[in-house]
């Protein structure tokens, strides 16, 4: 794959400044990219490298005022532009070939959609049905009656269990797993008794789901991961959680029972959320952040416990001054102790 | 299945308010149950629903003072009733049906108890013992020695190396890692050293642990968790680590090595230990809490580094009115120089 | 294997203090042991066994003052005397046997080694190469063209995805997932694009890698884990991290995208990275801390946001006493005002 400058700002519908002539043969890094690569520059941080890199062109913002010793491509949202030249000359991940393989174990009353792909070592129980193309990386196990729509991909060693129905165009990483118990014990004197969780699970359409992440099954109902919306790894979805559409969740983030997340909300990495928690649509969740209290939509919210951020960086700066500020008021309490020696003298005559 | 609210009251050992008569084919969460369905108010956030719930019926605690649109049974512990029903809609979950599947792998020297279910792709390793009615879900691999007890549910793709020990009625869920190494290097100049970990890992009848859990064998010794303990989801359990009888650990805990957790003692989520703590029987750790001290019996604890929990609320409290607190001593600290001002000009006799 | 005090004491090239005829047939950890075996003091929090312990002989540093009742082994460096003993008594993890599971998949085009030994149910894709003597556990998935090293371990259930390459004598512990993609969407208007993770994971020789952890692939060019690092279970590693030489990370700890730890940096368990951080060589990062900006070599941090240790402990110890801070501020308020209405008083000539 090569293409010129110009075939590439065409493309991207980008602005181009400099060579269009200028061969272009893959994309990379800025700060490894060489002759003939592409890279681009979406966070200010990496601005300074736009005078030093090798590549052959950069993709930039359209206020990009940084010096650049190579042809520029200016677009609106350069990290975008970069997905499509990414897509570009890496247009498919691996594919698993459609077919099954022999080692596969399909019960015969699963109904498996045309150019499935299922590999080797695969499970599907009973009563289970998988879309069209979609692929099974082998070690999979797929539970009874559970549904897949079209076009997905379920990485090696996913775990799927019972009745869980998964939409199309849905991804889930290695090692996943979707729908098992929740976790509800009801206290009777020292022991516990299992509440059985009957629930299930529910992912929408274009979800995906990082490696290792745990996504229980509800208690009754649906523990639910809505359309659009992207995990990263390591993430403890707890029984008859919500994760609204387009929602963006980091790694190693933990969402305790019934809590409701809205839509377009995004959660930094290791942030925690107690039980029954209703957190508003467009929210924002700093990372680490422990969230306790319902959260309003579009607030955004940091620390320990999450507060909104404006508050929680004014504590935070305050504290940074809290051993300055002890030692200040240990000067004024001796001031004031003098003052008052000194004023009580005035008071009764005596200097 | 279809029981009168009447047949569940005695069932359940309720105390009956409204019509005894009415119909119960199923039972619901509150804000989603319908003509037909009972449900339950265990949590006072979800009070407000029972004077708008479709439920035909609800379990309430004796002392709920509520208003309610519908029938109630009364009961001591509405989460345990709630159990109860629960178990009778919803009798059981899906069995692997018992035998062994063709595909799975069994050493000649392991022994099976009888009615054992063995799912396709799993491993038994030489000299295994699995007991009575034990299943073991797809893609499980059971070590060289492992000892398994009776009744055991060991979910798809769940890990359980050499010489582990497992009691009776223990559910593994899926992707858990059982008997995995500690982590233990010795460091010599630059570079470290493996200990080999020559140690076990020992669960104790009717132990629950989530999946893609991982608990560690101990270096010399056994990694215990003991009788009844209930472990969630990504939990990290160190080498040589104890967690104690009847103890509940929320997801995404984690325990460094050698720390020892007492009986009944509740973990919150993300809540993390240093190694060589030792907490008491029924302390309390609020989640994400960072526990680097020990902990006494029965104290509850909070924060980063974890503090008793009534020590910890007044200093966030607190912090939250410092930047207030910065503003006052500034103000202090001018109202002094200026009464010093005074105060010396009265000394000196100059206004 | 039975050995004399005097033998193992010319073995670790430790100084004996005591009677050196004494036999040894086993190691323990200083609680448990008892007759015919060897305990160690690395830990002070363990010296007050030394009174007591039942062991027949005790290694210790050779600085230690303690009150022991058994002979001594005294050496510079007691963890790693340890670590020789547990190696002498504790000779060989469990090995898979060489040879080929006949359960196994292997694409005709994948390059085997010698001895290699590859488990039931493993899955070797086209193209890929296994290093001589190198061992695959039952249920691993080795995806296309993926390189492995020689003499590695990979435990059961691990699954390493295309191209990823690995060294000589890395283990890789139950459930690891290498080379998932990493996790990068574009946004264009409500919805996210994909980026295509088009990039690999490289790990260096002697590195160890946990259970569940997680190893992104980049999205263009390489994640790295360098050589001889280790890091223990469910810890999440972005696309394109790099973890450098010698570097050890305790579990659950988590690093974003891009961010580059150098060399011997120590990471305690639960700790954050946001990405795009630069950590130098030789930093230590404390348990849980969050860390959000660039940490300079040798530096030890602690906190959230993470900081300073000694400025963070600061910190802490003014917040312990805050709620005190507060009433000596309201006192102080009270005693100006006192003050000031005196002095008014005064500079009026009213008393």
């Amino acid at each position: 794959m090569e293409l010129t400058l110009s075939e590439l700002a065409e493309h991207l519908q980008a602005q181009l400044e400099g060579e269009g002539g200028t061969t272009i043969r893959g994309v990379a890094p800025i700060e490894s990219a060489g002759e003939g690569e592409i890279s681009f520059i979406a966070n200010p941080r990496y601005a300074r490298y736009a005078a030093v890199t090798r590549a052959s062109a950069l993709i930039v913002s359209f206020d990009f005022r940084g010096e650049a010793r190579v042809p520029l491509l200016r677009v609106a949202n350069p990290y975008l532009a970069f997905q499509r030249v990414v897509q570009l000359f890496h247009p498919e991940a691996i594919r698993l070939p459609a077919g099954i393989h022999p080692t596969a174990v399909i019960d015969a009353s699963a109904r498996l959609g045309r150019e499935v792909a299922i590999g080797p070592h695969v499970v599907v129980e009973r009563g289970a049905r998988i879309g069209d193309r979609t692929q099974l990386f082998p070690g999979c196990y797929i539970g009874p009656e559970v549904e897949i729509g079209e076009d997905c991909v379920i990485y090696p060693n996913v775990v799927i269990r019972e009745r869980v129905r998964i939409g199309k165009r849905v991804v889930i990483h290695a090692g996943a797993v979707i729908g098992s118990d929740g976790f509800g014990f009801a206290r009777e004197g020292e022991v516990y008794r299992k509440i059985p969780q009957a629930g299930t699970v529910v992912i929408g359409d274009d979800v995906e789901i990082g490696a290792n992440c745990c996504i229980d099954r509800a208690t009754l109902g649906e523990t639910r991961i809505e359309r659009g919306a992207k995990l990263d790894n390591l993430i403890q979805v707890g029984h008859n959680v919500v994760i609204g559409e387009n929602t963006v969740v980091a790694a190693q983030a933990g969402f305790a029972g019934s809590t409701i997340v809205g839509r377009n909300v995004m959660v930094g990495g290791q942030a925690g959320f107690a039980g029954h928690m209703t957190i508003g649509d467009g929210a924002l969740i700093s990372a680490q952040s422990g969230v306790s209290k319902d959260i309003p939509p579009g607030c955004r919210v940091f620390g320990y416990p999450a507060r909104p951020a404006e508050q929680a960086l004014r504590e935070e700066a305050a504290l940074r001054r809290l051993p300055e500020l002890l030692k200040r008021v240990r000067e004024l309490e001796r001031l004031v102790q003098e003052l008052k020696a000194k004023t009580e003298g005035d008071g009764h005559g005596n200097p």
